[in-house]
């Protein structure tokens, strides 16, 4: 498994670094960072894996959220893989919409022509780039997962069908009811077929409603959030959370709104609560 | 004076905001944010200057800086201007150099055609500016001034020929004696003309020279930054403090380079060291 070194910086008294690699599942080069803290230089971490919005790639969190701080605290390691298979062979929308196509992987397997070939995300997610970290990288394979919106959907339903893989999931303002809004709708057809059947296996309420969870859940939804409504529809969730037995906290922050400015406001509550399970 | 706010964002308990004036200095229309801690709701608090390097703008810091949570916590509001004049009016390097015009005014005022009609940034931080903020916004006269490469060099110098005006002063990286690096040459040859002898009062190095300082500094340097040796020269500046009794700390940091995750790794010190004298 070969990688291509993109940058490494200090910080925190660890390491940020940027990876290529050839991905087996996406079928083209996908970029990753990795924040490893300093205990890492002595000794296997836990791993936090970051799942972005829609348009971001593997910097933003790691440049906006502030979470290094925290992190070299408690020692554990953040991973953020980029949104979507890249490069001139991915196909796009067709308008090169921002909530469709790059950028836009939604973590799942697609199954439609022509996007089925390259957006691969979930299996990406939750199998090849875990292998590649545990073999490559100091860490240990407890793990976490977190994300932001429709990153937070990907955490949220990779979570919930991985229970025997992951130690916590969080969420900053996930899309919790993606075949009832219009971006869980428009991605979900596209990706997977006009059958909404099967666009209900992504879908953190309808995995919730059918499987429970053992997993303790932790999630933050400003109040300010002008998609909060219309696409994010947290109330959905806490609807089907309230139906069943589970460590579930879902907290509407006052004033906030969907940007990282309110994840760096929180993201520290999130890595303490990750700690305490990893 | 009328402000047109661009935008207002909950971080931290506090707001940050982004406001667009049209400036009597600068005589074009310039951008400026603000982030007030919680704390402002209630009284006046002191306010931290930031200035930004070359080719940044007022976003750089405030959204990568990882700042808020502490200037929280101590109740300081911070102001990150722009960096240079901006619009359709406002000359540029004549290849659109990231080193000059555009992005890099250096902090001082132009006296050559065509650049001394907008290019007033060492008026518009030390007058206009400040006034406008102590107008408009629940602050106090007490302040502070910091930076970063260019902005570096930018608060050393403003802090040292105004020691009536700050309590503190630091920088992160600063070009310490521009009189002797390219960045500083290119700069002031073409903004003050080619009389090395008017370049002096924008060179930290000789103004602690001549002025020596009643206010405490701290600075941080990384080792691995790669500007180190020809445009930061920290060494210059340690060899003029020497000969001063200066309430003066200059730290070199190990492994660190010249990005803002060296910024965010040692950016709560700063915030501690102001706030002792704020």
């Amino acid at each position: 498994m070969s990688f291509n070194k993109i940058s490494e910086t200090k910080v925190f008294g660890g390491l940020h670094q940027r990876f290529t690699h050839q991905s087996t599942t996406t079928q083209c080069e996908m970029t990753f960072a990795i924040f490893l803290p300093p205990q890492a230089t002595q000794q296997s971490v836990p791993v936090l894996y970051w799942l972005s919005g829609l348009t971001c790639t593997d910097e933003n969190f790691m440049q906006k959220a502030g979470a290094f701080r925290k992190a070299a605290e408690l020692g554990i390691a953040i991973v953020a893989p980029d949104t979507s298979p890249r490069g001139d062979a991915v196909p796009d929308d067709n308008d090169n919409a921002y909530d469709f196509g790059l950028g836009a992987g939604f973590y799942l397997n697609a199954t439609q022509t022509p996007w089925k070939t390259h957006y691969q995300m979930y299996s990406y997610v939750v199998d090849e780039l875990p292998d590649l970290i545990e073999a490559q990288f100091p860490v240990t394979n407890r793990k976490a997962i977190s994300g932001h919106s429709m990153g937070g959907h990907g955490a949220l339903t990779i979570g919930l069908k991985n229970q025997d893989k992951y130690q916590s999931i969080s969420a900053f303002s996930p899309i919790t009811n993606p075949t009832e809004c219009p971006w869980g709708i428009k991605a979900l057809s596209n990706y997977l077929g006009n059958d909404p059947a099967l666009w209900q296996k992504y879908d953190a309420c309808k995995l919730l409603a059918k499987h429970g969870c053992q997993l303790p859940i932790l999630i933050d939804q400003g109040e300010a959030d002008g998609f909060l409504e219309e696409q994010l529809k947290p109330n959905h969730l806490i609807d089907v959370a309230a139906q069943q037995q589970l460590d579930f906290e879902l907290r509407m922050q006052a004033g906030y709104d969907h940007s990282y400015f309110f994840i760096s406001s929180f993201i520290d509550d999130h890595l303490a609560f990750h700690a305490k399970h990893l």
